[in-house]
């Protein structure tokens, strides 16, 4: 069992808060039962896992340790104090991995019908960007293609934020330059949001597949963006906000176009 | 100028981060140029506002300045350390203010066909709540109720969040008990959400005036929460998560209300 926070493992791990780290190692952080079930449910590569017996109750905790043995995966010991830590959370739950970074190359994401990608543009919030795959995930969303200066999914704010859609998505980085020569290429249609457009969002026409690109928290889409969207759509406001929050934007545009699908009966959409 | 940390009245105003002082003394702190902007354009009761004179670059800013000279409220300048040590934000625009908290009393909170209103219960982050405001807000919505053990709107984050909407809803909290004696009394129509209820949200003849009841961020709505609801419904959800991000659950009823409203003409719908 590892009792000192001065064992370099745990240090490293715990260095994984930073970007540059995860960079470097192609790893990430993850803690807590759900994203950890939900890690081995979507066959995420383990380094390792991490389990802290006095802090680890829950039978479920138990039956993922069982996993980690059945799959060879690593499990380090921790005191609860060496795994308080190292946690980010108030009441750490005992358990927690590290994990290799999965993304997927731009040009092995196929969109067929029926599927749907938002592309983000320089989004800033890691909690932004973690809401949004979770209602994308909500809406059967295939993945996410993250343009440019966008912050990092594997930021331990959006993975909590995310509630574990992270690995139920496909996730791409590009350049514009390579995601415009990918739109020509497949001739998928993108359809961005602006104040400024005159088109409703609200019974517009949507292409399927399509991407939804949204632009980033401070300046919406810019000029660029605007020019290889094949249509631009607007969200009404009334009151004195002269925007909404872009988690927001982005799921009341989803939902629109997940209505829309499952009214013509182009995807299945039950309450779950 | 006042040039030191160690001055009371500064001492006195950073405390209000805290909730415990912000409920002592009914005030709170907002700061930037465009909250401090919106607190004069919806009359705020202003107790001082404060200013750097060499971070506040902008003319809109030093208007702000002369509209507080206008209305008589006292300014107090400070140095930019002073000012940056009081301020919230990486980059301060060097105004602030410090006003009195409104509240709406529930028997005050008259609805009248085309209002619509969100309800609370035990919201537990500011941020979220902030996103609540700035939506509902942007639908134009007319209040919100806080139930119990919400959180605070005059947090900081909730502020920030709000984008300035905090100024344009009308604000209540109140007991449970209290707001099903309101319920009964005015007869108005409350409207909650749920994986579990059986209605789908799009589509479902929304009540108007009406009040949507969202349950808190972990628990979502308690069995006496479920009573008192003329209809529940649900947010369809494919893939992998099991719910929504609070402030996008609401946001995606709020815009189907609204929606609904615009459609058959009972509030206006325009872009801005």
């Amino acid at each position: 069992m590892i009792t000192s926070t001065a064992n370099p493992a745990i240090k490293a791990i715990r260095k994984l808060r930073e970007r540059k780290e995860r960079q470097a190692t192609g790893l990430f952080y993850c803690e807590g039962l759900r994203i950890v079930g939900d890690a081995f449910d979507h066959k995420a590569e383990f380094e390792c896992v991490l389990a802290a017996p006095e802090l680890l109750q829950s039978e479920f905790g138990k039956s993922l340790l069982q996993k980690a043995v059945t799959l060879n995966v690593p499990i380090h010991e921790l005191s609860a104090a060496v795994f308080t830590w190292l946690s980010q959370k108030d009441h750490p739950q005992g358990i927690a991995a590290v994990c290799k970074q999965t993304w997927t190359g731009l040009g092995a994401l196929d969109l067929n019908p029926g599927d749907l990608v938002t592309a983000l543009d320089a989004v800033a919030d890691p909690g932004n960007l973690g809401t949004i795959m979770r209602t994308l995930d909500g809406v059967g969303g295939k993945g996410i293609i993250l343009l440019d200066q966008s912050t990092d999914p594997f930021d331990p704010g959006a993975m909590r934020a995310s509630m574990g859609s992270l690995f139920n998505l496909q996730i791409s980085r590009t350049s514009l330059a390579e995601f415009v020569g990918w739109k020509k290429q497949t001739g998928v249609k993108v359809i961005g949001t602006s104040g400024e457009a005159s088109e409703d969002y609200h019974g517009y026409p949507y292409p399927d597949p399509m991407v939804l690109l949204m632009g980033s928290e401070r300046q919406g889409l810019s000029p660029e963006h605007f020019r290889l969207c094949d249509g631009v759509v607007s969200i009404p406001m009334v009151g004195s906000a002269d925007s909404l929050n872009l988690a927001v934007a982005t799921a009341v545009v989803l939902y629109e176009v997940y209505n829309q699908r499952r009214t013509d009966g182009s995807v299945r959409g039950g309450t779950r």
